[in-house]
């Protein structure tokens, strides 16, 4: 008995790798991106009253994570990577059906011809992630917020001294206002939940760091107590 | 592009049958199941710290409403069931993906010799449901009470004056007391969220429904104000 299913549509995010992104959805509501919906998905009926609703459901396949093999224990980064909990006691992208789920801001559903796009907030999903389905976020039955949550129970992450470098300040002044603003919140953000592999965050080893954001490289450093944000680059994509 | 999924376990429910059946998870608490996870997935370890969480998301198949073809638009039982809304805007079963979510209790974690069943509370499953993925229900994520809900803001229901007629209580008289008392409020409360067909809930004719609970054919007449629990009867499985 197996079950074949088809995506419904294709993500388009400001995170272009798996490093840095949150580890779930909603914790950084400045992370936006597109649903875009693929054909034969694209009928504006299918769309009636979704904008009643201000979150949703999106149930992903972890693309970039699919296996062969599926292993029954994983290491969550959440317990510093090095105690093993149940692959069911955890929401690892590496488990038997690669199927991943979030909870994201709707921020509007745009038509545009023949195109259905729905503007998405607080994501935690990677470029090209097919979505096979969405649900409207139905507070009364999914919002418990009394319930039990055993090793995570608080989200990650804490306020940090964050520097922009030179460079980094001069890529931003290029931008205009209004992205470079963005782009520098989003930064913030990301680096306050600390990407970091747990290993490396008791360590007192200086370390520099590099993710992809939108089109631009960045890369900060990690030196004991400080964090500076050393380069904003422009991606370049490899000749093919 | 396509993806297939595995069933990693079976739903094990007291809803036999579609009809009856709360329209979400959490409705009600007093319906159990359970869910037996299937070979290979059977690994003790992959379990480990799950009974640090009180509830979980399941990500099951719709399996008994599964189409060749999709519809764009669906009337929503909450609506009346006359007024379209997109499928995408619903939960209906009926979707592009036949594939179904839902919060439930994790009441406990049972392992004996090769089998691992998992104890279920608040299920709004049928019986015989493949599910595809279990994870921990995380409130610092999950849980947006304020999240703004279109058509159905509310809980469905409201309190009814239920009689159960003379067989019936014979029928209840002849089960364990507690038996008893968990079939009675079991009842009372799928009666509360008045599974009838939206159509009929304002019409003023007398009508008998019936439903499959556990191993009971049950069976109940509305007249006007008035609801009685008309029979409970042992179920019997027909013959081959």
């Amino acid at each position: 008995m197996s079950f074949t299913f088809e995506p419904i549509g294709i993500i388009h995010s400001c995170f272009k790798e798996k490093f840095g992104i949150p580890r779930q959805s909603g914790l950084i509501p400045e992370a936006e991106g597109q649903l875009e919906i693929l054909p034969p998905y694209n009928r504006p009926e299918a769309f009636v009253e979704l904008q009643s609703y201000s979150h949703l459901w999106i149930s992903f396949i972890f693309h970039q994570a699919m296996r062969d093999a599926w292993r029954p224990s994983v290491r969550p980064p959440r317990l510093g990577g090095n105690r093993r909990v149940g692959v069911f006691a955890s929401r690892s992208p590496f488990r038997p059906n690669p199927l991943g789920l979030s909870v994201v801001e709707l921020q509007g559903v745009e038509q545009q011809g023949e195109q259905i796009v729905l503007q998405l907030g607080g994501i935690d999903l990677l470029d090209g992630t097919p979505v096979v389905d969405i649900k409207p976020y139905v507070p009364y039955c999914d919002a418990i917020p009394g319930a039990r949550s055993g090793f995570a129970p608080e989200p990650p992450g804490a306020p940090i001294e964050l520097t922009f470098a030179p460079q980094a300040e001069a890529t931003l002044a290029q931008l205009p206002p209004q992205q470079a603003e963005q782009l520098r919140r989003l930064i913030q953000r990301i680096l306050e939940i600390d990407p970091r592999p747990a290993y490396h965050r008791n360590s007192v080893k200086r370390r520099d760091y590099g993710m992809r954001l939108y089109d631009f490289n960045i890369r900060w450093r990690v030196d004991a107590e400080t964090v500076t944000l050393t380069r904003i680059e422009a991606f370049q994509e490899e000749p093919v």
